[in-house]
């Protein structure tokens, strides 16, 4: 059994991490860290758990945790994995941080749109950007992982191939995105009650939202140049779901088949990314609950642009279910291990 | 492994059963019937199984069915089963039926509730009321499993215990009920459009609704006497849930110990019946996505009423969740297998 | 042109205050009280009156307030309007309080109810309760008018024509309510962030909800004799609008023509009272942004009770709408003038 | 008084047109047209209407309205009122067609997006597009008037000026929409049922919506020359609003102040036109229930592009309010009688 400690447990990224890995056989939840409810039930917290955890909230104490888990995952703000880590416990367990803080290899950029200073640079070089269908052999072998952000994962897997493969050009990219509430976390905001968010939706973080740079790096590897692209996310009145709508000016004229056939090159064999049938739009409701990232793409002759989309559960895929799975790759397991559900429907 | 087959999976109910067969590793789905789809595929009308169900949709031919299945769920409106079932079909599946025809003993009541002739009455002695917690011993060598209403077992499982122990006057009893969309269907009427259900909420079926018989059936049970009480369902703006609560006047005067006390005995050792700490309300949304039925109650001194309440997902423990448990109860199996997923927040 | 100050009105039921007003044609507000945005711009907080509303919020000096206004609207928490309430006030202007402070004429049951100490008791006798279709030619003389509560507005007025006519047994009376998220205020609170209350429903002060003796009390005056009875309220993923569902036993055996005419003989001639007909049920959609109340009734001769339902907004006839319809009262108005709105659909 | 009838009354247009008319003071609707609901009530179809519309549903005989009527609506599906209108009609009532028959100039391009024949292209010419920022004074002598569709309203209103005025090259605009389900109509689909839409977002008609070359014709005529654009609507679990997220390079660099000048030329004395201060990103829900577009822009210069923004109610500027607006331009009412209400919120 992998023994497993969360920090930020009781946010929402860090509750769905408790659910999947509560179903996941090889694994036992050993501290359930949450500075806010610190010796208080866990189920008191998430009465979902109720009868199913016993545990009490712990703090975030990440020496002690790594001399009690074999994998660390870090469901924190910004900043507090890069304050935390060491050598001391990298050297005993292995760490998914879900934070932003490892995903950016050029530190001046992370504290140019994070506005913070990184305290752990050294650490860069080292820690391997976990989305697992393009890293999954440098995941393997990683003290710590860079567990991507909801918006970079949906955008990347739906674009890279088109852009890896040179079809299209990488100066025209722009990606409109839509999310549910979800990814706003959990905290006592205005903005995000019901009677704010519900019958509404708005743009957000326009022209400056932090997935941006960590957009920009995975793309600009499948382009083997730098991209700079516009991004615009979405609130929308649903929990959970990310849809991305990407546009990019295609280099050449091309058959549907051959964008299909590129598409299918890179994920024929991904168990998690669907590459949907002729004119099937991924839809966000498809795939909730499960780790699936569903995509597909419309070529428009009139204008030469393809139209690339891409749908996933942001608590899932595009957090814990994607962490889970890198923890999966980490300890030698199948990759799906304890991410087999079926998407829930309606 | 048991080979099963559904009629009528392409409802909302029938698709649940799909989603949990899915994950239960003793089964294998042998026949995707659906009367509106045949030779369509499966996943082309349920989006969220591509790539994890190939079948394409069957007829509801029961009789062919039940030489290739072991059991038989007819998640199918009212009178289909009925007017199917044979001594051939029951000599070589089991059959579990989602829907009404099997759950109410007296054939007048049925027929006067339902306005149908019932085609079968010859099996409704034999027939099981598949309300595991409460005829556990029974079901297990029943061939005919009458798998309960949804309003019906949250109702009856919230009230059940102070009846049968003798704490409430059963002549008192009110039923207030509410229920996620889901439970309407996926008919395509304009009173479950979107524009119609969201941003509201009504009674239906006051006085009226068909589910009234069978809490009444079942609580009379407990009662040892007949039951007449109000039923007053009301459609909710969300898609999965209901949640009930219920009003008796207490025969006499009890300490919340003790009626505690008496919840527990009937479900401390139930897996699916969780009594709440004191105080804590019932929410639909701590059950979403799971088989729990969440129960508790609060006395009113000044009244000497009790309020008891229960939450639940409707298209889990209130059908298809309910369905596998008796599908396990039926061939040996754990009761909960397959059916221990962690309720999903938010 | 009247003169309207709102204190409070950044919360939901004081923005709704300033969107009646505005559409108006004899008032004029003078004063946009708001403790928490003092002088920051109306319209930054609320961004629908861009360009509608110049004004910047002023602060709760009601003394001052007085002074400038014809109409105090106190859109506050409990407590407020009785701490500030003076000769001086109610000598220059009329005052139309929306909290609790005046409802409740017995000054130790809103004391136990609400656990505050009442600072103006000796307003309690004069303050008329603003329910205008049961007060409306007290209120007419008023200097003090008690906005009547949301639940106690929608509740009062579908049960009170039974029990006034002595159809029913007060003894019997539960209320079972159902509300929108907006009457939980605006306030930054974990329970009603969008992720919590969507795909919920939840029963909430079971048992001890402070509108319960508001209820008895004016359904008290209708039975002429005290009332206690049952008031559940529960939390709808919605943002507007109430639905109670009522249940009485019946004192004699009546005819649906019989019952009819008591609520005809109430509401024939009120305009924002609609009594539906026969087996149509009140829908709170039906009713949003609208000053009407929709009641209706069904006999259950199975259980000799009766249903009584009935649907509003929250806002406009529970909270806004009504104290627009007190201030026309109050000066001489035609006393649907500004809330001729007809409901807004979908 | 005008003479109103509406053909088409009992879908969401024609509903809102009904809200919207009833509140106008100078209009009366004498032909509630509704070919599926004739001779039923119009307030059993749309109960908000009760006690408010006594009249029942008349056919779609729309020369014998236009022998009642000084204007007619046609809130009806495309080829109604094309196949429809003549010379006797036009002579006896203005004509205002929410429908898309005359909206576009080149009927080679109508048949070819609608697969439909044209039925009277004669009337192209002198039909006048209704969007009334636009062309106020053709607007104002016409006899047929073309009603905008709900998109190209707002797309148009929010990317006109900027490219009237040159700052952007049309061949890079790129409009990416969403909508609120009411933009599907009343229809009885599954595909609009609650559980369908709820807890999803989806793109659809990617790369062929039909209203791409209505968009196309307008923004042409700001440019100077053909525009040729990608357009993508997405549907949005809400009832009710538009907001569209356009991309356009910039064809020189400007600053905040140029561009926000250029907004203010063309909106500053339009009453429905709000541009919204800096970094103030519109939302549909500040417009709900109005007839107000809300327009804003950010710049990016990393990418030198320029994201432009607009908000509205579908059903309101996108469809019946821009309808009466229009009416009361083409009777020499003020422009804004009847639409003067506030946005609701929440």
């Amino acid at each position: 059994m992998i023994k497993a400690g969360i920090i930020g447990s009781t946010g929402y990224a860090g509750a769905e991490l408790v659910r999947l890995l509560l179903g996941h056989r090889e694994t036992e939840i050993v501290w359930y860290g949450s500075r806010s409810y610190v010796d208080q039930r866990y189920a008191s917290v998430y009465q979902n758990m109720f009868q199913i955890v016993d545990a009490s909230c712990m703090d975030d104490n990440m020496e002690e945790l790594a001399k009690q888990a074999d994998v660390i995952f870090t469901a924190t703000p910004q900043g507090f994995c890069a304050s935390m880590i060491n050598e001391g416990i990298l050297s005993r367990a292995k760490v998914i941080d879900l934070s932003a803080d490892f995903r950016i290899k050029d530190v001046r950029i992370y504290e140019e749109w994070y506005k913070l200073e990184h305290k752990s640079p050294q650490y860069l070089a080292e820690a391997v950007y976990g989305l697992c269908e393009l890293n999954r052999e440098k995941i393997k072998s990683a003290r710590l992982v860079a567990n991507p952000g909801c918006y970079p994962t949906c955008s990347t897997l739906s674009v890279y191939p088109l852009l890896a493969e040179g079809l299209i050009d990488p100066a025209t990219i722009i990606i409109d995105a839509k999310s549910g509430t979800s990814g706003a976390g959990r905290g006592a905001k205005v903005d995000n009650l019901f009677c704010e968010v519900n019958e509404n939706i708005k743009a957000y973080g326009v022209a400056s939202h932090r997935h941006t740079p960590e957009i920009e790096e995975q793309l600009g590897y499948a382009a083997g140049e730098p991209v700079v692209l516009n991004f615009t996310p979405h609130l929308v009145p649903m929990q959970r779901g990310i849809l991305i709508t990407a546009y990019a000016s295609l280099k050449k004229e091309v058959t549907y088949e051959e964008v299909k056939a590129v598409y299918d090159k890179y994920y024929d064999k991904e168990r998690f990314v669907r590459v949907l049938e002729k004119d099937v739009c991924p839809q966000t409701k498809w795939v909730e609950g499960s780790n699936y990232v569903d995509v597909n793409f419309k070529i428009d002759p009139r204008t030469k642009r393809v139209i690339m989309m891409g749908a996933m559960d942001n608590l899932v895929k595009g957090a814990a279910g994607q962490a889970v799975q890198n923890m999966n790759l980490l300890f030698g397991l199948e990759e799906s291990l304890g991410l087999q559900q079926a998407p829930m429907f309606p």
